[in-house]
């Protein structure tokens, strides 16, 4: 039920979507969803001005500024139990300018300045598991 | 595009999953999917016995115990952007043992024994937004 993790990887490149989660200073941990793409060994999460947002400031770089140990989730939920799956990746965050061309596989970032930072994760540990082995 | 309160809990109660991050002493943040029920006030997430897991200690409980800020977040993803929303809830996290009947919503926590103990999560913090306002 452990996926190894040439499949964690595989799942990785075939999500476009999960959850981002940093650590914040009084609240203890935030979560956000995210969209991310992955270019070889790290995952891109963008900083975009396409997607609407609750807030201009994101907490999200905040955080990571001040802590940049993170949590990206990509789970796959399904109301047959038999159809559970997951990867979770733990990072290091670092914040970079700029787009990356793996957020080219939306199409909404081939826009130039739709996205104009790129927060990267750098794994420091890969796990997943799937209800059906 | 922010939700009202009331609008966050209607969302909240026909929800069945989302992920929960807890804070964890050296990876910083933790995250698990989880499936929950709302009981009032509060958010009720099952320790259970029906679910394969991937180990049988489970590190949210050992979070929870030692550091109870946890986040809730439910999320609805679409490759249609306009179509976003989710649903987050800071909180304080209890755990106690048995069940909630909350839980019964779920037919395989009807079982007697399928739910050993419930995580309950009081909030202190409750958002929500979306996309098509």
């Amino acid at each position: 039920m452990r996926l190894n993790l040439e499949e964690c990887w595989a799942r990785l490149r075939t999500s476009t979507h999960g959850v981002l989660g940093t650590v914040h200073a009084e609240r203890g941990v935030d979560a956000v969803p995210v969209v991310f793409a992955v270019d070889g060994e790290v995952l891109v999460v963008p900083v975009d001005t396409v997607k609407p947002k609750a807030s201009t400031r994101l907490q999200r770089l905040a955080n990571v500024e001040r802590d940049p140990r993170c949590v990206m989730l990509v789970d796959h939920y399904d109301d047959d139990w038999s159809q559970l799956w997951w990867v979770r990746v733990h990072a290091t965050a670092t914040v970079v300018d700029g787009t990356n061309d793996a957020l080219e596989r939306f199409a909404a970032y081939r826009e130039p300045g739709s996205v104009v930072q790129s927060i990267v994760l750098t794994p420091t540990e890969v796990t997943g598991w799937s209800a059906s082995g």
